[in-house]
């Protein structure tokens, strides 16, 4: 392996770093051409642009255009191996990462040794200790799950179309989402348009424009986290015009194949509802990776691991946690890191700048603490919408929309990908089409399709 | 509905199509505006481009660019109806074709009934009564085949790299393809090159370059179906200068999950060899729809309907097969159709033709018999090679792949997949990049990956 040190008949220290998201990548990338030896571990071959994922899950981008191999992102970075394998446990003790092994591996190599480790592992949705919910409401937090999700959606309206029975019809087109979030929002969105707009002329017995989208909000507003209030309610406004069925100070008390229960006041009575959905999809909470359990060190309630101001573990200077994983208080807002890419990216960055400067240094340095720079927050509504809080300033709009569109083209990763994904924006912007409404999958079949898990 | 006749106020006459392939499909559209009322039943949502369908299993394409929604292409066709269900049978007696039913359905709603029908329900790959191969070595018919062989030949280069014993190591790089007609000899120069052009870069313990591809025909040359003997030899010569491992007039004896055993004459003895391989694909030979069987008429020896000169079935004029599980002998050639996409659009077409004009004229008339215009062959080998067989002329290199790559991009459904499939070929000529790099489904995770079936 070349090296641009000449220290390289000494073996290079060892960093391991756990997740190709945004965070894992982004410090891996920052170690090209330091003397260290570099391995990234990650249970998928590819790399996600998680902010496009829900365009996934509505059809309007294909897996492949928000997703890359990491090994053809690296692979230009000699010093730097990657691994597809699923870490089971972390040994700080030994400094070890125990891998689980492949069929006819030898022991010895299950375990991944290192000097030097950065915990990126993300995090996943929680249904609040609710697990049963999940085959009923798959969360969008893979490719994976987006293709499931796509084979939900568009299965409901083909099943709808052959259902003689209304009532058994209605509950076919009726769409809750959970969670009011970014992600809750640009469902939404997505899918009254869909229903709307996109594929109405293709349906000969149902009506598809009377498909109902409701989106559930346990707060009294959307995009509580981040967004001004003024912002939260033009998109609020937007959602209304688009014909999204909005409930907020909403909670979801149960979820089954049939449908969910929910809970809200009304005249300062607790009142709830039943509503017969056969579609259920969840963004609401999320869950740190359970591989954080094994540092030994507080975690926060939802499971992120409590860091030092150099994003180090207490007691384990040469341990790391970055991205969504790492609950990190921002010095100058005193709040939170919020778990989007661009605090992932900083953080992962940061992580890398200090291993690098370590290793050419061959000794541990006085580190300055992990400063987030708050590059605002974006949200789409349906095709041509959107909201931006960027600098302080919030704008609504076509505007913001353009503004969205824009920035996520520059920041997907590679010309191929930015190319085809502009063009197919363009293209669904004048004749709303949606270019990847593909059942696939082993249920895609019709007749195997109802209320099967996703897990 | 509305039609453009003016016999609207009696019932039209039903038209049931069972398939939404190449056949279907065209038969579909040359029904639009005739004064019958259409049902075409698929049981997937997605008519696929077949001839491309190499490409989305070797990563070159996304599933989303060779397929598109039934239901799209004829949305505007105000007299069809579009009905995703499996057939389990028809009834030619009671004139109804049989649906699996919805949960929830009535029983009235499983039967579809007919006027006139048209079989168009294709093939799938068949193992020669060899059924218990089929986990070890999956076909190449649907998207969801495609995507499990993608799966399949990316994992085992991360399993590779992952391995430390060598002779693990050398199964897991070596893919055997049975078959040596178009579909073979396009994977075998696609794995080749995708394992000395594309990923070399990307691996730090195995060198992708050692990978063998090792495709294995029966016959003694490849492309025996309709090309001429020097085009064959022109494939086989461009096959072994990309590094295939060809084995003409060797027959596969088993296929288990460590590799396959194969028969061949060695100086007029026959010999047999096993080959340890991890991946086999298998693009031999094909068997007929099940649905033939319910039509109560002959078969032919893999399972196609024989049909009379007018794509009838003997004593019922309202039922037509068409594409590839209608068995027809060309009148002028002699030979039987070949199971590819222009006989299947002109039998669809010329179908559609017979149920328009009598439809029109209210009664059954003459028909004159089924002719196939044979529009040539084409085969691709690797990126910049093809073989042509075209209007009795035979040619072949990079003029061929030229004439191959315009002949499908023109013939590719709709302008956003002609556009963006064309962007992405020239990409991968210039840049060796392959798009679609995914691994993805139920099994996407490295540890449960090994030797599962995909049914």
């Amino acid at each position: 392996m070349a090296t641009s040190t000449d220290s390289a008949v000494l073996p290079l220290p060892r960093v391991v770093i756990i997740g190709g998201g945004f965070a894992g990548l982004a410090c891996a990338k920052s170690l090209g051409g330091a003397p260290v030896s570099v391995t990234l571990i990650d249970r998928r071959n590819h790399h996600v642009f998680q902010p496009l994922l829900y365009q996934v899950a509505t059809a309007g981008l294909a897996p492949s255009q928000i997703a890359r191999p990491i090994r053809a992102v690296l692979r230009r970075q000699a010093n730097t191996r990657v691994v597809l394998a699923e870490v089971t446990r972390i040994d700080t003790t030994r400094r070890v990462v125990e891998l689980v092994p492949e069929a006819g591996e030898s022991s010895a190599a299950f375990e991944v040794p290192y000097d030097t480790l950065v915990v990126a592992a993300g995090v996943t949705h929680s249904y609040f200790g609710k697990d049963a919910w999940a085959p009923f409401a798959p969360g969008l937090k893979t490719l994976d799950d987006a293709i499931e999700i796509r084979r939900r959606f568009l299965l409901a309206f083909e099943r709808a179309e052959r259902l003689e029975e209304s009532a058994a019809r209605e509950a076919e087109l009726t769409f809750v989402i959970v969670g009011g979030g970014p992600t809750g929002v640009e469902l939404a969105g997505a899918l009254i348009e869909i229903a709307r707009r996109t594929i109405p002329d293709e349906y000969r017995t149902i009506n598809t424009r009377t498909a109902r989208v409701i989106l559930i909000e346990a707060m009294d507003r959307v995009l509580s986290g981040g967004f001004p209030q003024s912002l939260s309610d033009r998109a609020k406004r937007d959602l209304l015009e688009l014909g999204v069925d909005l409930r907020l100070g909403t909670r979801v008390t149960n979820v089954d194949a049939e449908g969910v229960t929910i809970e809200f006041m009304k005249d300062g009575v607790a009142s709830t509802q039943r509503i017969d959905a056969r579609n259920v999809i969840w963004a609401a909470g999320v869950r740190a990776s359970p591989i954080a359990q094994s540092l030994g060190v507080s975690l926060e309630r939802s499971g992120r691991v409590i860091v030092e101001p150099d994003l180090s573990i207490s007691g384990h200077p040469e341990v790391f946690v970055a991205g969504d994983l790492a609950h990190v208080i921002d010095p100058k807002s005193k709040s939170p890191v919020p778990g989007m890419a661009p605090g992932a990216m900083q953080m992962g960055r940061y992580v890398g700048s200090i291993i690098k400067r370590e290793a050419s240094a061959g000794e541990r340095r006085t580190r300055s603490p992990f400063r987030y720079v708050d590059k605002g927050v974006l949200a789409t509504i349906g095709r041509a919408r959107a909201v931006a809080f960027v600098g302080g300033v919030g704008f609504g709009g076509f505007f913001a929309w353009a503004f969205w569109a824009a920035l996520h083209i520059v920041y997907l990763i590679g010309y191929r990908a930015k190319t085809l994904v502009l063009l197919d924006w363009i293209w669904s912007y004048f004749f709303f089409e949606r270019g990847s409404r593909l059942i696939t999958g082993p249920n895609a079949k019709p007749e195997s399709a109802p209320r099967q898990s996703a897990q």
